[in-house]
C-alpha cells in the first residue's frame, strides 16, 4: 500500500510541476523546487532534520524565513524548528552571543574578518553531528544561510562542509539609472521598479524580492536614481519615499544611496550658487544630509556625476573635483556616509583623445580627497564598450580608493535581446595587471584596497533590472546580475564557476545540459565582440539610442559622440593610433603595459585597432590581412550565434517550456541582429578598404544604404 | 486503502495550493483552480466525462486548449477527448458543419442571430445525455466555451442548462491610450503592454493572456494606441509590429484598430495638406489603407480624435467632421473597415458652456456620415467625471450610429489605488432614458442600434490595463475590465450580477464573503462621488495630472480647464446654472428630461449642482441646507471608506493572503486620500459659505494652504 501511495504522490507531484510551472523567471536563481535527484534528496534529508536560530531582529526574521522556506522547498516538506540539539540540526546564530556556539572555539577564525563574513561548518557539538552557520553579525548569517541553501540547490556535499567566506570588497552596489517618471536610462527590462507615485504608502511585493535576490549574492547597497539626477530626489516629498524603500531593504543588509545633482542648492535650495567653497552652500548640504539621516539612519551616501555630459559640477566655480567631493564628504562624515565621485568626464571642447581625459583630470587630484570619498571609475576609458582595455586610472591614484563601475545593463551589448554573459568581461578587467607596484598589481587588488591598503573599497554595477516579470528582460540577463554580485563578493571566483552555479540554480542540474549552457555563456561575450566590434574597434553603434551598428555616424555637434572619431577608417586603413605617433594614450599605462600595447608584436589582437591605425593589408599573426581578419571575425560571430541556437535547441527536452521558448526567440533576434551588425559594418568598411568578400561567404542581405536609412524612433535609451 | 490515498491526495493538494498560490492576480478571473466544494465537484465530474470538438482552425485550437485546461483545472484531473458519443460528453462544434449536431434541430434558434452568439444545452443526443456548445462560427464556440467554464467556476447548475446568448452590441472595443514610447496616458497600472521595440520579433506571453482575457468576456476589438496619435503608427516599421499583434489576437476573435492623426498625410506622407477634399490626400489615405490590409487582412479601422484639445482635424481646411470622417470611411469601405470619430470636442475660444459644445457641433451633421462611420460619444458631456448626466448627443442623432465611450481607467476616480466598481456607473448611463422616441428610449437602445435600426453598433472602454503583474494595478480594477466586457455583451445584466460573477471567479465562492465584497463594490462608486464630487459637482481635481482635489484651480490659459469654471462657488452659493437662466445646456435634452433637470423639485440631488447654482442655505429635500448636505456627503464618504476597510478585514481568513494584503494597503491609501478630498474641498468651499462644520465632526487634518501647496511632480498623467 505504501508503494501505491508513493507512486500516486510522485505522479501527482510531477503533474503539478508540469501544470503550474511554466516558469516565468520571476524567482530568479532562488528556486527552491524540490530536489529531483532521489539519492541527493535522501542524503540531505538525513543530514538536515531540524534547525535552531538564535537571535531576534528584523534581519534574523529574514534569515529564519529564508531557511524555513528554502529547506521546505528543497527537501519537499517542512523541516521543523527544534529547541534542543541533536544529530542533523542546523544551528544558526551570532557567535559572540551564543554560549552554545562558543564551545566550538571559532573565535580566532572570526576575529578580524570583514563585515558580512560567515562560517558554515559540519561538526560535532555536544556529541552531536550538526551544521553550524555562524558570523559576527546578523547580515553575515543571512549571507551564510543563502550560501548554505545554494549548496543544496547546486547539489554540493554538505557532509564535510567547512566554509569560511569573507567579502573582498566592502561596498557592493547596484546603480540604478532610474528617473522619477519611472523611465530608466539604458533600461531594457521595462521600466523602473520604484513606483514613486505610490510610495511611501504602497509597498510592492517585488521590493522585498529585489532585496532578497541582492542579499543572496551579497550586494549590500543600491543607488536608487540615475546619475543624471533630478534634484527633487532630495525634496522632503521624495525623501519620505526613499525612506520607505530603505525600510524594506534594511533587514536584507542593503543600504540606500542616492545620486545627487551638484546644483541642488540652487535647484531646490533657492541659493544663488552651488560653489563648494561657499559657506551657505556647505551649510545647505550639511542641513540636507542631517535631514536625510533623520529619515534614513543608515543612509549610505551620495553618487555624483559632475562636470560630465552637461551635468553641473564644481568646475563652473573654478573648483576641482576634489573640492566638490570633499564638500559632500564633510557633510556626510558625521553619519559615516560616503561619496562616490564619478571619474567619467570628457569634454569635446578639449582637443584631446577622449580616452585620456579622465586620467588627465583625476590623476593630479590623487591624495586630495577626504577619506570617505571613493572615485568611481568605469572599467574602461571610453564607455562600457563590448571590449575596452582596463582604465588607466587603475593604479594611477594610489592614495585614493577607486571603485570600479561595471555596466550590467547591456547598453552596447545587444540590449536585453542578446545572450551575452558578462562574467568573463568583469573578470577580464579585474584580472588585468596594471603593474602599478610591479607584476601582480591587478585591477582587482586596486579595487579591493589590498594593493594600497585602503580601508574603504567599493564596486558598482549599473543594474539591468526592471519591471519585466523576469526582472531582466532576457532570462540570461539574470546571470549577469548574479555574476556581478558573486564577483563583487569574491573576485577570485572564475567566470565559469559562477556560470555553473547560476545554471544549476536557474536552469538544470543535468551535467550535459550544464555543459552545453556553460559553453554558450563562456564564449558569448567574445563572440558578441566578434560580430559588433572585433579587433579593438569601439563606439560604432547607433546614434543616441546605441541600438545596432552605425559606423557611419559623423558630423554631429560633438565629435566624440561620432563613430568616425573612433575607427578613423580611410582608404589606407583603420584604427585609432594611441601610441606616441598618435594620441599617446598608451603612455597613461605603466611601462610594461604601455610597451605591450605599443609594440605590434605584443599588442593583443583584441586591442589592435584600439591602439593602432593599420593598413588594410597589414599582415596579422594569423597570416591574414587586416581586412581579411576583420570580415573573418564578423562572419565567425554570426556563425557562433547560429551554433548557440543549435546548442539551445539540442537541450529543449531538459528545459522548462516557457524558458526554452523565451530564449529561443531571443536567440533568433540575436541571430538576425548579428547579421545586421556584420553586413552593415563590412559594407561600410568595404567602402574604404575597397577589398572584396570571398564569394563563398553569405552575401550581405541588404545594401549599405538600407542599413544607413534604418531608424528606430522609440528605441529605449 | 483507497481512503488513505484520497486523504494523502487531498492533504497534498491543499499544501500545494497553500505553498504555491500566494496569488499575484495575474490569472485574473480565469482561475481554473480545482473546485473546492466536494459535492459540487462530484456532480460536475459525473456530468463531464469527456469531450469532442469538431472543426480545425486557429480559433478552434484556442477553443480546444481552453476547454482542456479549464476542465483539467476545475475538475482536478484531465478530462479525456473522446471519439464517440456517450453520457456525459461535452460536444463543441459549429452547427452547420456537424451532421451529428444537426440532429438536434437547432437551426431555427441559430438563424438570424448576431455574430458571436452561441447555444449551451444539456440534452439527449443519440440516446445519450450530453452537453452541447454550438454556434454559427468558431468565435461563437470560443465565447460558448468560456461561458460554460464560467458556469463551473461560479458553481452554476449545468444539469438543465439551456442557454442562448447573443451580443447586443457588435463592436466591443478596448481603447488603449498608449504611446509608442510605452508611456500610457492616464495609465495607472504601469506602462503600455506593447513592447514596440521588440516587436515584431519578440511576442510576449502576456499578449496571449491579454487576448484570452478579452475573449472570455466577449471583447472583440482593441485600439492599440492613444487617440493623441503619433503618425508613425502608420509607417511601414510600425505596421509590421501592429501586424504581429493582430496575428496573436486573431484566433481569439479580436480585431486590431488604430488611432490615427488627421495630419498623417503631411507628417509622414510629405503632402502639403491634409484637406479631406484634396484628391492627393484622399489618394494617400486609400493607398495607406491598402497597405494596412496587406499586413492585416481583418484590420478593424480607425479611431480618430480631430479638432479636439489641439489635435489637427478637417476644420483647419474649412471642412466638417463629417467630411473628415467620410474621407477615411471611403478608404476603408472596400475592406469593410470602419471609422470611429470622436465627438469629444470643445473649444475655449468659443464662449459657450463646454458641456454644450459637442452637441452643437455634431447634431447638425446627423445623416451626413457614411454608413461605416460610428460617432464615439463619451458617457457624459464633460469628461469621465465621477458622475455626469448622460451625454445629450444620445438620442440627438438618430441617423447616425453612436458608440458610447466609457473610461475603465480611473482618471478621475482615484487612479489605481481606489476601489471603485464601475459596473454601476456604466449601467447608470446605459439605463438613462433619453426620451428620444418617447419613454424607454434608453442610451443602451441607442448604442445597441435597436432604437433607430442601425446595423452597425459599438461600445468603447478606455483600458485600465498595463504592465503591472495583476494587469490593473488595483486588483479590483480587474472587476471594471470584466464589467465593461460583460455589459458590452449584454447591457441587460445588472451591475450586481456582474459583480457576483467576478467575485466568484476571482476571490471566493463563500456566500458570506461574496455578500461582503459585493456590498463593498456596489456602493463604492456612489461613495467615491460622495468624497470627491457630491451633489453634481465636477471637474475640481488636480491640475493636469488630475490627482487629488484642487477646487481652487483658476487663471489658467484655458478657462475650461480650471475648477472654478465648473463649480462657480461664491459667497452666495455654488453650482453651474445650466437652466434657461444660465447656459441652458438642459435644453439639449428631450423635454421630459430637460424638465426633470430644470425643476428643482424633480432634479435629482446627484445632478443638482451640475444644473443649478444654489444659495448656501438652500433647503434640500433632506431639510438640511445645501452647505450642510455638502459637508455631510464628504464626511459620509470618508466614513464609508472606513467601513469598507472593516468589511475587508472581516473576511481576511477567507482570502488569499497576498490579495488580502494588497487590497488592505490600497484601502488605507483610499482612506487617506478620501480624507484629503474631504478636508481640501470643505475648507475651500467654506471660504465662500462662511459656515462652520459641527464640532463633533473630525477637524480637518491640515490647513487649506497646506493642501493648496501640495505638488506631485511625477504623478502619472
Amino acid at each position: 500500500m505504501k508503494k501505491i501511495v508513493l507512486i500516486i504522490f510522485i505522479l501527482f507531484t510531477l503533474k503539478i510541476e508540469h501544470t503550474l510551472h511554466a516558469d516565468d523567471g520571476y524567482r530568479l536563481w532562488l528556486k527552491y523546487d524540490e530536489i529531483s535527484n532521489p539519492l541527493r534528496l535522501q542524503t540531505y534529508k538525513k543530514l538536515i532534520k531540524g534547525w535552531m536560530i538564535f537571535g531576534e531582529s528584523s534581519t534574523m526574521a529574514v534569515v529564519k524565513k529564508e531557511l524555513y522556506t528554502g529547506l521546505e522547498g528543497l527537501l519537499g516538506s517542512a523541516v521543523p524548528e527544534v529547541d534542543s540539539i541533536n544529530d542533523g540540526i542546523v544551528i544558526v546564530g551570532i557567535y559572540q552571543s551564543s554560549p552554545l556556539l562558543e564551545k566550538l572555539n571559532l573565535s580566532n577564525r572570526l576575529i578580524n574578518i570583514s563585515q558580512g563574513s560567515y562560517i558554515i561548518l559540519n561538526t560535532r557539538l555536544d556529541n552531536k553531528q550538526v551544521i553550524i552557520i555562524t558570523a559576527n553579525e546578523a547580515t553575515g548569517l543571512l549571507y551564510g544561510v543563502f550560501h548554505f541553501l545554494r549548496l543544496l540547490q547546486t547539489y554540493q556535499d554538505i557532509e564535510n562542509v567547512n566554509i569560511e567566506s569573507s567579502p573582498k570588497i566592502q561596498r557592493r552596489i547596484l546603480n540604478h539609472w532610474d528617473n522619477l517618471d519611472r523611465t530608466a536610462e539604458r533600461g531594457y527590462a521595462g521600466f523602473s521598479l520604484w513606483e514613486w507615485h505610490k510610495l511611501p504608502d504602497y509597498i510592492h511585493k517585488y521590493y522585498y524580492d529585489y532585496a532578497r535576490a541582492n542579499a543572496s549574492i551579497g550586494i549590500n547597497g543600491t543607488v536608487l536614481n540615475s546619475v543624471n539626477a533630478n534634484p527633487l530626489i532630495l525634496s522632503p516629498l521624495y525623501l519620505e519615499k526613499v525612506a520607505a524603500l530603505a525600510d524594506v531593504f534594511r533587514p536584507y543588509g542593503i543600504r540606500v544611496y542616492l545620486s545627487v545633482k551638484f546644483s541642488s542648492p540652487i535647484d531646490i535650495g533657492g541659493l544663488p550658487t552651488a560653489d563648494p567653497l561657499d559657506s551657505q552652500v556647505r551649510q545647505w548640504w550639511k542641513t540636507k544630509v542631517e535631514e536625510i539621516y533623520t529619515h534614513i539612519p543608515d543612509f549610505g551616501g551620495f553618487l555624483i556625476k559632475a562636470n560630465s555630459e552637461g551635468q553641473p559640477g564644481p568646475q563652473k566655480y573654478g573648483r576641482s573635483h576634489a573640492e566638490g567631493a570633499n564638500m559632500l564628504a564633510d557633510a556626510l562624515k558625521p553619519f559615516k556616509g560616503i561619496v562616490m565621485w564619478r571619474a567619467f568626464v570628457y569634454d569635446d571642447t578639449i582637443k584631446e583623445d577622449r580616452a585620456k581625459q579622465a586620467y588627465n583630470e583625476f590623476k593630479p587630484l590623487d591624495g586630495k580627497f577626504r577619506d570617505n570619498v571613493l572615485v568611481q571609475v568605469k572599467n574602461g576609458p571610453i564607455d562600457f564598450q563590448p571590449r575596452e582595455p582596463f582604465h588607466p586610472l587603475f593604479g594611477a591614484m594610489p592614495k585614493t580608493p577607486l571603485m570600479v563601475e561595471f555596466q550590467i545593463t547591456q547598453e552596447y551589448l545587444g540590449f536585453s535581446t542578446h545572450l551575452v554573459y558578462l562574467g568573463t568581461l568583469f573578470k577580464e578587467c579585474l584580472d588585468s595587471d596594471t603593474y602599478a607596484r610591479g607584476e601582480g598589481s591587478t585591477v582587482a587588488k586596486i579595487v579591493d584596497g589590498s594593493l594600497d591598503q585602503h580601508s574603504l573599497s567599493g564596486i558598482a554595477g549599473v543594474a539591468n533590472t526592471g519591471t519585466d516579470r523576469n526582472w531582466t528582460g532576457h532570462l540570461f540577463g539574470q546571470a549577469n546580475w548574479y555574476a556581478f554580485g558573486r564577483i563583487a563578493w569574491n573576485h577570485e571566483l572564475t567566470a565559469a564557476e559562477i556560470a555553473e552555479e547560476w545554471i544549476r540554480m536557474t536552469l538544470s542540474r543535468d551535467p550535459n545540459v550544464i555543459q552545453t549552457i556553460k559553453d554558450m555563456m563562456m564564449f558569448s561575450r567574445e563572440n558578441t565582440v566578434n560580430y559588433m566590434t572585433p579587433l579593438g574597434l569601439h563606439h560604432i553603434m547607433g546614434w543616441d539610442h546605441h541600438y545596432g551598428p552605425a559606423p557611419w555616424i559623423k558630423d554631429k555637434h560633438r565629435d566624440d559622440w561620432t563613430s568616425v572619431y573612433y575607427h578613423k577608417a580611410d582608404s589606407n586603413g583603420i584604427g585609432f593610433d594611441r601610441t606616441a605617433t598618435g594620441s599617446n594614450a598608451v603612455n597613461q599605462y605603466y611601462p610594461p603595459v604601455a610597451q605591450k600595447f605599443t609594440q605590434l608584436n605584443s599588442c593583443p589582437d583584441e586591442y589592435l585597432l584600439w591602439f593602432h591605425h593599420l593598413d588594410w593589408d597589414y599582415r596579422m599573426r594569423s597570416e591574414k590581412t587586416l581586412w581579411e581578419e576583420l570580415y573573418y571575425h564578423y562572419y565567425s560571430g554570426v556563425e557562433a550565434v547560429r551554433e548557440m541556437q543549435c546548442s539551445w535547441n539540442s537541450i529543449q527536452d531538459n528545459l522548462d517550456e516557457e524558458i526554452f521558448q523565451h530564449v529561443q526567440t531571443m536567440l533568433k533576434i540575436q541571430e538576425k541582429e548579428s547579421v545586421w551588425w556584420r553586413d552593415a559594418c563590412i559594407l561600410y568598411f568595404q567602402t574604404f578598404s575597397g577589398e572584396p568578400i570571398p564569394t563563398e561567404l553569405e552575401k550581405p542581405q541588404k545594401s549599405l544604404e538600407f542599413y544607413q536609412n534604418l531608424s528606430f524612433p522609440f528605441a529605449p535609451k
